[in-house]
């Protein structure tokens, strides 16, 4: 039974589930450069039953300090281009007042830009889908110069149909 | 059966329940301003049955890469004006190094705002209320000068009474 | 039954669960100077039943607006004094446009480092263990010149083995 509140228009749907269960993996994703990275697709192909998901949230963990993960636009590459230019002012290298520095200069900017963005990301799962924005994905955010294979989390808690 | 820690003051209680549910819902907040915003009684206003969840998470998430969510004070209103003074410095607009420029000076920052402050907030649910501290409330950060309806996901996992 | 993605390398673990249960509490850290400070094993003593979890979700979330939550390195201490030195930096006490003053220069810092760094973490839970990487830990990110004992609550959402 669809439930409407009184002073906001409701645009969705309302919807009580009580038999959840839980889907939990733990995957590699491939190298990437220094930079921002769509990797939505990565994600959505490490659930195979995403589809039979009638409700829930899935969550991305990112098992790194130097690296993390935001939503963002998921359309103009200028955007990711952006996210660095202006992270790397905001988060300088080479600050004269950084004490850990003998794992090279990329080093504890890169701490600094993944508590700022984030170690996880969590979007809503919609009738067997991720319930992003139109313009939303998700991000992984490369901070280091040679940052390898980033291993993440996927936990999915949800009602399947 | 309560039980504390050896080396914490505890100062809440511990439960375990196992019959939980999911309630989902998508609703479109009323159209801000640009600035920081309390929203902390649309959101309850959205969820009827909170009351009646012993213990769960509430999670809020924005559909949206030009605004976000976050918890801050919820009292004087001067901490929001200056949120939105002190995010306009930090993250300015019309960068030079900004190449994402044809949706207008506000576009690019709002992007970048949206990932530092982030996409969802989660809050615990405990005796059927959100158990924020005494001065949080949640803030929608309204990135754009006109940004319009912002349409949010309301997930709530929890056991009831 | 493991199943493994096509397109990624797979280096963890794919479960199903489906009779997950809730466990909430709320703890009083010791009270901390300003600073970042590492906080994990006082979250894992809050949870005498972690080691039974088969897979699930840690939330851990602070009742204040003016101390926040993150995860980052646990190793060189270091690295939690540049964040101290950054973020003092990126959000500086006395700035000409603050408004709200009178609670101290350390106060409206202390907001906006909150918002940024985040008033929650969330943590995968897989065979009994919180599954961070090598190098992670959960910060309190204290701002305050004296911030007492700060407040979180622990939320598990699991499957037990």
């Amino acid at each position: 039974m669809a439930m409407f509140g009184t002073t906001l228009l409701i645009s969705g749907h309302m919807k009580t589930y009580n038999n959840m269960d839980i889907y939990q993996k733990e995957i590699r994703l491939p190298s990437f450069p220094r930079g921002f990275h769509l990797i939505t697709s990565h994600i959505t192909k490490a659930i195979p039953d995403l589809g039979s998901y009638s409700a829930g949230i899935l969550k991305v963990f990112i098992k790194h300090t130097s690296a993390g993960l935001t939503i963002n636009e998921n359309a103009d590459p200028t955007v990711r281009d952006d996210f660095e230019s202006h992270f790397n002012r905001m988060v300088p290298e080479n600050a004269p007042y950084y004490r850990h520095t003998y794992e090279g200069s990329d080093d504890m900017p890169a701490h600094l830009k993944a508590s700022i963005l984030g170690s996880s990301v969590e979007i809503p799962v919609t009738d067997g889908r991720l319930n992003l924005g139109t313009w939303q994905g998700i991000y992984l955010c490369e901070h280091r110069n040679r940052g390898g294979n980033r291993s993440v989390v996927i936990t999915l808690i949800g009602e399947k149909a």
